[in-house]
């Protein structure tokens, strides 16, 4: 049984996407039930030159919609990164997914043969199909994110364990 | 063009652990400069029941030889987690890389159908077959502890950017 683009990513964005905002259901009663003002936990950040929670967050979406609009050869919707509270970064990943699950399998005929590019202001990242998009790029950074998102919120105390990561497997 | 999940799987690994080495060496190179004791690194860790660095590290390892084992039925090399040093849980990851890819492509036959089971002291994890246990479990572990690994580093003052994660993408 061979898995298409779209089987392989699809359901990995959902996945990651449904189990940080468990994760930060978890960081925000941990703040409400330790008087921990919320902003000061989606400010935190693991080191002064590193992203907060927020950006990690704001960063797994922005990875999520535009791996899928580059797979399907779509514009990405805009998200501008406005969000201040817990609940806003919920919203954020649900409008996430929304675009992500709201494109047809279809849309990603022929993603697994098509070159794509990423342009940076630092240079251009060419990949010869989407399937090294998806597995050199897409998905390590995706979890980078993801789990430092999680780390923030461990090191400052929120009682977190893998499986909230790892979430449901079926 | 259809990807098998040997494909998917092998490269991956490897690449994950040979980025991961090199951020150890970025991490054995500041404790050198900064007059660091290397064992206090090894054994930070950004929260008290959290992994140290070296467990991170050992469990990467042991994330991707099970992998490999499971995905082509075979009996996983056991490595004892013994190491004290930078340069030994180099080594580990080194041999945990020459058995991933010793084994060849062709013990993979069948893994994409064929359903896996993971035995736990809490009970079982079951997969239907070897493209949900890659995707659910093992890549989301492996990116899991070899992230945190890097975020440990980062913590702790290591010049580290994402670069190094990602690594080479060709």
């Amino acid at each position: 049984m061979s898995l298409s683009v779209y089987d392989a990513a699809v359901p990995t964005l959902l996945r990651t996407m449904k189990n940080l905002s468990n994760v930060l259901d978890k960081g925000s009663a941990h703040c409400e039930k330790e008087k921990i003002e919320p902003s000061v936990m989606l400010s935190a950040r693991l080191y002064p030159d590193m992203f907060s929670l927020t950006r990690q967050v704001q960063v797994v979406s922005d990875q999520a919609k535009g791996a899928v609009a580059r797979l399907a050869a779509i514009e990405p919707p805009k998200f501008p990164d406005v969000e201040t509270s817990f609940s806003e970064l919920k919203a954020r990943l649900e409008k996430t997914a929304s675009f992500v699950s709201g494109v047809e399998a279809a849309r990603f005929q022929g993603a697994d043969a098509r070159a794509i590019e990423l342009k940076f202001p630092q240079g251009t990242l060419s990949f010869k199909n989407g399937w090294q998009y998806l597995l050199t790029f897409v998905l390590p950074n995706l979890y980078f994110h993801a789990t430092t998102a999680y780390d923030i919120l461990r090191h400052d105390g929120v009682k977190l364990g893998k499986p909230d990561f790892i979430g449901d497997i079926n």
